[in-house]
C-alpha cells in the first residue's frame, strides 16, 4: 500500500472547481466541483483500503478497522467545500492530511486499539444555504431539519432540490446518534485563519478556542427610481441604508473591540435591480459578528442594527433582520489538548496553544464530545482568500503531527 | 389594413423578459428577451406594410415610404430593451405608439409629403455593455468602434461575440452618413420620467432639455481575507470604502443640488468574492452622475472621487476610476418643439414644455439633426421600477399627440 502525499493530493485537487471569475476556488455543497472532490475523497480513501460511506446529511466517512480496533473511533477530518473565491487548504488541508496520516499509520505497522475515522463534512462554509458547519450541525441535532429543508441558494432552489438531484433523500436528514456515539472524540487539522503562529516560530498549534459568532441577514427595501430623473429629496435608496449599516458594523466592532475581541464584517452584498441608471428597490447584505463570549455578539449586533434602522428611518426605507446562525463560545477539550500535545513534544516541543476567531465543525461537535484541533501556520495570515498558505515543510509537518497524534490516541494494541 | 393599438401592442409584449429574481423585466441586447422583442418589432411592422431593415449597429428601422413620400424621412420611434428589472414602458411606448400612429395615417388616408421611419435603437440601456445610447451613437459616430469591439458583458462576453452569435457583422458598425442623412428629423415619444405633468394635469409634454450626465466605473482592491479570524486594525476591506462612495455621492449631489439640479446615484455594486465570511478583495460600483451643465457633472464627480480616495487611503486600498460614458446637456430644437406645440394645440391646448434628468437617443441625435421629444404623463413620476406606469386613457393620449404631430410634420401631398 502506498503512502499517499498530501502535497501530491492538494495538486490533484487543484483543478477543480478553479474559479475564473472571482480567482481562487469555489466548491459549493453538492455542485460540479464538490461532486468532484466527493468522488475524488472515495477514490482516495479506498485506495488505501478504508471503508468509505455517506451518512444521512451528506457527511462523507472513511473508516480503517484493522482486526483488534474496537470501540468508538478516533475521528479526524475537515471539509471539501470552500467559500467564493476561497483558497486551495482550508478545508482540503484538513482531509489530505488525514489521509495521508492514516497511510503511514498503514505503512508503519501502526495496530490500533481504535478505528480511526476521517470525515469530510458538507457545506462547511455555509456559501451555498447560507447556514456554516451544515453537515456537522444536521449530524449533532443542533439544528431543526424543517428549517434546513427550506433554505434556498442564489438561484432559488430549495435544499431538497439539492440533496434529491444528488440522489439523497432529504425525508432522512437529521441527528445521528449512533455515528455520534461511535465516535471517541474529534481532532481536526485545518490552516491557520490569522496570524500567531508566524511570530512565534511555530509550524504547529493547539486550539483552545472559538470566537462566538453569527450571521445575520439584513434586507433594506426601499423604492426602485430613475438616478437620473428622480430629485434627491423624494428618494427612498436602500444604498444609502446599505452603506450606513457597513460603516456601523466597522464602528461599533472597533468601540467594543478590547476586551471582547469583537469583530463585524459585511462581506456579501446584493442590489435589485442592479442597473447602473437604477436606484435600487432593495439591497440585502450579511453582517458577520464575532466577539468572545455570545453577550458580547449579541450586544454587537443590537447596535449595529439600531443604527441600521435610524439609517433606514432617514431614507424612508423598511429594514428586517434575521438571524441565519449562531454558534456559541467554544472551549476546546483542554485534557485531549494535554494529550495531543504530549505526543508532539519528542518532535515539536512544546506546541503553542491559541485561540482563533474562525468556525469549524470542530466547533460544533465540541458540545457533543471531547474535540481538539491542530493548526498549520499560515505566514501571512491571509483566509478565505486566493492568497491564503503555507509552506510545503510545514504542510508536511502537520501531517508528521496528525500522525503522531492519531498513533498516540489509538494506542497500540 | 387594421389600425394597430398600442395597448394591444404592450399587452403582447408583456410576456418577453419577465423577470421573476428581480420582478419587471429584463431585455437586454442581443439576449433571449432582446430578439424576441425585434421578431415582434418585424412582426408588427411588417402586418403594417412598411419595410423593415436592420442597420449595421443593431437598430432597426421600418419606413412608410407611399408613393410621392419624397426627401429625407421624418424619424420616430424608440427602443425596445430594458434596464434589468425595469418597467413595461420605457422604451416600448415609442415604438408601439409609433406603430399604431402610422397605422392611424395609413387609415386614414394620408398622404404623406416625406416617408415616415420608425426606429428601435439597440442597447438604449446600456445595460448588457455598460455604454448607454449605443446603437444611436454608432449610427451618429459619436463612439470610437474599436473601444465598443472590445466591451464586455458581465459574463465575460464582448461585444463582437454578441454580434458574431446574432449573425450580424461586428466589423461593419460605426457612423452611418446616409442614413444619418436620410433622416429630416427625429420625434421620440417616451413614458414621462419624474413626475412633472401630474401636477399640471397635462397627459403629455414636450421635452426642452437633458441634464448633462455620465456613468463612472469604481474599482476598489483591499485584501481579501477571513472575517471572522482577521484583527479589524489589520484589515484592508472594499466595502469600507465603497460605503463612503455611496454616502460621497449623495453628500456631494445635495450640496450642489441648487441651482445645478445635481444628483448621484449608486445603483450597480458587485463584491468579489462576495462570501459572507469573507473581507471582500475588490468591489466595483458605479457612479451615475446628472447636472444642468457639463462642467456641473464634472465638478461633481472630482468632489466624489476625492472623498472615495480619501476613504481608500484610510482603510489602505487602492482606487481606480473610469469614466465610461459621458453625455453633454442636450437642447432640443425650440422651433421643432413650436411646430409639434402648434400641431397638438387643438386636441391638448397649450402643451407644457418640461427639462428631463434621463438619456435617450433623441439625446444623441440631437447634435446631428432637429430632435424633440414627448413625454406621456407617469402619475407617480416612478421609472426603472417594474412600478413605472402611465393611464391606459394616457397611453391612447400619446398615441393622438404623435399621430397628429407626425402628420403635421410630414404634411399632406
Amino acid at each position: 500500500m502506498p503512502v499517499l502525499d498530501a502535497l501530491e493530493s492538494l495538486a490533484e485537487l487543484a483543478p477543480i472547481g478553479a474559479d475564473d471569475v472571482r480567482g481562487g476556488w469555489s466548491r459549493h455543497l453538492l455542485d460540479d466541483a464538490d461532486r468532484q472532490m466527493r468522488a475524488w475523497f472515495v477514490r482516495a480513501a479506498s485506495s488505501l483500503g478504508l471503508d468509505v460511506e455517506e451518512d444521512a446529511n451528506a457527511n462523507q466517512w472513511a473508516t480503517w478497522a484493522p482486526a483488534g480496533a474496537e470501540g468508538p473511533a478516533v475521528a479526524t477530518g475537515s471539509h471539501l467545500d470552500s467559500v467564493p473565491g476561497g483558497g486551495p487548504l482550508d478545508g482540503p488541508l484538513g482531509v489530505v492530511s488525514a489521509l495521508a496520516a492514516v497511510s503511514r499509520l498503514i505503512a508503519e505497522g501502526h495496530a490500533p486499539a481504535h478505528p480511526i475515522r476521517i470525515a469530510n463534512f458538507a457545506e462547511e462554509e455555509g456559501a451555498r444555504f447560507g447556514v456554516p458547519c451544515l453537515g456537522s450541525q444536521l449530524l449533532a441535532g443542533d439544528i431543526d431539519t424543517d428549517r434546513v429543508r427550506g433554505l434556498t441558494d442564489a438561484s432559488g432552489a430549495t435544499y431538497v432540490d439539492a440533496m434529491t438531484a444528488a440522489g439523497l433523500d432529504p425525508a432522512a436528514i437529521g441527528r445521528d446518534a449512533s455515528r455520534l456515539e461511535d465516535m471517541a472524540l474529534y481532532l481536526e487539522l485545518h490552516v491557520e485563519q490569522g496570524r500567531q503562529l508566524a511570530p512565534l516560530e511555530a509550524p504547529v498549534g493547539i486550539a483552545t478556542s472559538i470566537l462566538a459568532h453569527g450571521r445575520w441577514r439584513v434586507t433594506v427595501t426601499g423604492r426602485g427610481d430613475h438616478a437620473g430623473a428622480t430629485e434627491l429629496d423624494s428618494r427612498r435608496d436602500p444604498m444609502l441604508v446599505a452603506a450606513a449599516t457597513v460603516e456601523a458594523a466597522r464602528g461599533r466592532a472597533l468601540a467594543a473591540a478590547p476586551p471582547t475581541r469583537s469583530r463585524a464584517t459585511v462581506g456579501k452584498l446584493q442590489v435589485v435591480p442592479g442597473g447602473s441608471n437604477a436606484i435600487a428597490s432593495e439591497v440585502r447584505l450579511w453582517i458577520d459578528a464575532r466577539a468572545e463570549h455570545d453577550a458580547d455578539v449579541r450586544v454587537l449586533v443590537a447596535r449595529i442594527v439600531s443604527d441600521a434602522e435610524a439609517a433606514a428611518r432617514a431614507e424612508g426605507c423598511e429594514l428586517t433582520v434575521a438571524e441565519e446562525s449562531f454558534s456559541t463560545r467554544v472551549e476546546f477539550d483542554p485534557e485531549l489538548a494535554d494529550r495531543i500535545g504530549a505526543a508532539l513534544a519528542p518532535t515539536f516541543g512544546e506546541v503553542p496553544r491559541i485561540p482563533t476567531g474562525a468556525g469549524h465543525d470542530a466547533g460544533i461537535l465540541a458540545a457533543h464530545l471531547p474535540t481538539a484541533m491542530l493548526f498549520v501556520r499560515n505566514p501571512d495570515g491571509v483566509s478565505h482568500s486566493p492568497h491564503e498558505g503555507a509552506s510545503d515543510a510545514d504542510i508536511r509537518a502537520g501531517v508528521d503531527a496528525l500522525t503522531d497524534a492519531l498513533r498516540a490516541l489509538t494506542g497500540d494494541r
